[in-house]
């Protein structure tokens, strides 16, 4: 074990301290980085307030890690100390079940060790506390599985997030065929997530329908590449768009009814659910029969698609718009985002910076 | 118009009487043929006792026609008189809609007309009443586009079945990937549609495994080829089966909850839901994204998947167990029905049986 700093609460009421804690050196399938920058989700904020009444303190969040390597183990080989690499929401998987095996590290049939608060049942990753701490310190250790590898010519403080929100939105897409091009594709929910999302599907060459219930996101979603625009709120609207799309992927956390999408989907038009919404949908399948519609869900992605999604983000120069941030200002970015979820710009908590 | 013999419903309370109705002659498009037999399905009994309160009288029931071309018109080429020909649910649709020009009829966007109590709006094919007159009678006309080739050595009695059961059981599974064999199927519900299912699934190369609420249903499913069965309403049994099938076609048309089903399916497995059953499914989103879940719904089959299915069914020698009745046995049977739809045998109305 080697110690390292951090950035973490102690309990729901304190602010951010500083804190030492203690990581596995690397073995010989690990590689050990320097962290440079980690982007801050707003689930660090539920982990970080115990919303879902789970955390156990201290907490370190952080699951969109980015920076160098400094160390790595004897079996590892495309990786060498000196690249750009990341870390996302996984750190940790059983590599042993049909999912690990077909490259689904994150539906492990015993569980993924998400990349904080996680217990480190798995054995690849240590921490002093037995559970993972994340990415707001200086530097992690995690199996070469977990690594995904940042292209030279890509901006470092803006790769955090598409481990965590790029993928989310990639995963869907890759899986119901909008990497060819050609689609009509449906985003709901104009925030972090369906920012990554309307540059994807519009930069593999589909049409993009960007959908939110205020009007006030048309300027950035236009921006971002989106063709159309409608109000979610505005029945004449939703019923201008309905059965133009082949794909809706709905990022809306707040509870909703999906049944209020479906009209604007096409005969065999498929809905991704990728939000955390707990309130229950009511489905009528009358409805989905006579249309052949399909509802699914959706979870991150795997670590050969995270590394798919960092090479074609490179590839077209998709650069999540970022606010760099010092760890003095974690207690009030964390204020300012308890009261909205829908940012489009992603805070990027800046770790060298914050020490100087 | 020419007149031909039909069994018809006065009213909900009346029983079936002979009756004589007007078809149009074959235009260049058309075909007629001599019915021979029509099958009885449920949904007849819904229609001709207006369970949907939507009935027009005097009602002729039967989707599932089976007979022998009489007439062809002068654009028909590939039918000619003697052929062995069907008919199923779809007598008309608009031929302008993308749905029709994907060949996917069932879907049109100006609805399709149905066999038997549709108004025959879309102009192909006319009766006396303004609204379509189904298959229990002597003669039918209808554009070559909704003709169904019976191959020479099938059985014409147990070929209506497949135009209405076969095709909605065949078709998702086509659409799903299990054409292709290897997959683990679920078929919910050992009825005329499940026992279809089971078939099609086995001879498509597929592990098979019938799940019913009765353990009664297990000798026939096994008999028709299932390779498992599970117990639906014992919770041993449904455990035994977690994260197993990678398709499960739901023909259950009584109220139940999809939910109750997902935990079968393995990572990205799929739930197709077939019946008319209009109480709304609960579900929760996070269920479905953990394991990438997809629901759909499916109903019958376009015109050439459908002669797909029928020849895939000549192919394989997938023949339904038929039990032949003549019209005078018609009121009798109906009850029968009306007590119970999960008959493993279909009964199949003799046509010229009934007038000898």
């Amino acid at each position: 074990m080697y110690s390292t700093f951090a950035w973490g609460k102690s309990s729901k009421e304190a602010g951010f301290a500083p804190l030492t804690i203690e990581r596995n050196v690397a073995g010989e399938e690990d590689v050990t980085f320097e962290l440079k920058f980690c982007g801050i989700c707003h689930t660090d904020i539920h982990h970080a307030n115990n919303d879902m009444g789970i955390t156990k303190y201290p907490i370190v969040p952080g699951h969109e890690l980015a920076g160098i390597v400094t160390a790595v183990g004897s079996k590892v080989t495309n990786i060498k100390p000196g690249d750009k690499v990341g870390v996302g929401c996984i750190s940790d998987s059983c590599f042993n079940c049909s999912s690990c095996d077909e490259g689904c590290e994150h539906t492990c049939k015993l569980g993924m060790t998400m990349t904080y608060a996680y217990p480190t049942k798995h054995g690849h990753i240590k921490t002093n506390t037995g559970y993972t701490l994340g990415g707001y310190s200086g530097s992690q250790t995690v199996n070469q599985r977990f690594i995904v590898k940042i292209p030279d010519d890509y901006l470092l403080e803006a790769a955090g997030p598409l481990f965590c929100a790029a993928i989310t939105m990639y995963s869907p897409l890759a899986e119901w065929g909008a990497k060819a091009g050609g689609l009509n594709i449906g985003i709901i929910g104009i925030g972090g997530l369906g920012m990554m999302g309307v540059s994807l599907a519009k930069k593999m060459g589909n049409k993009v329908t960007a959908i939110s219930r205020r009007i006030n996101k048309k300027t950035d979603a236009i921006a971002m590449g989106a063709d159309t625009f409608i109000v979610s709120s505005d029945l004449d609207s939703m019923a201008g768009g309905a059965d133009t799309l082949d794909i809706i992927l709905n990022t809306v956390s707040a509870g909703h009814q999906m049944a209020d999408y479906l009209p604007l989907l096409r005969r065999n038009g498929t809905l991704v659910q990728l939000g955390l919404s707990l309130e229950k949908h009511q489905i009528n399948q009358v409805q989905i029969m006579r249309k052949k519609l399909r509802i699914t869900g959706s979870i991150i992605g795997g670590m050969a698609e995270t590394q798919e999604c960092m090479d074609f983000c490179a590839k077209h120069q998709i650069v999540p718009k970022t606010k760099l941030i010092k760890a003095a200002e974690l207690d009030e970015v964390f204020e300012a985002l308890e009261k909205g979820n829908d940012q489009v710009i992603r805070y990027v908590l800046d770790i060298a910076g914050s020490n100087q």
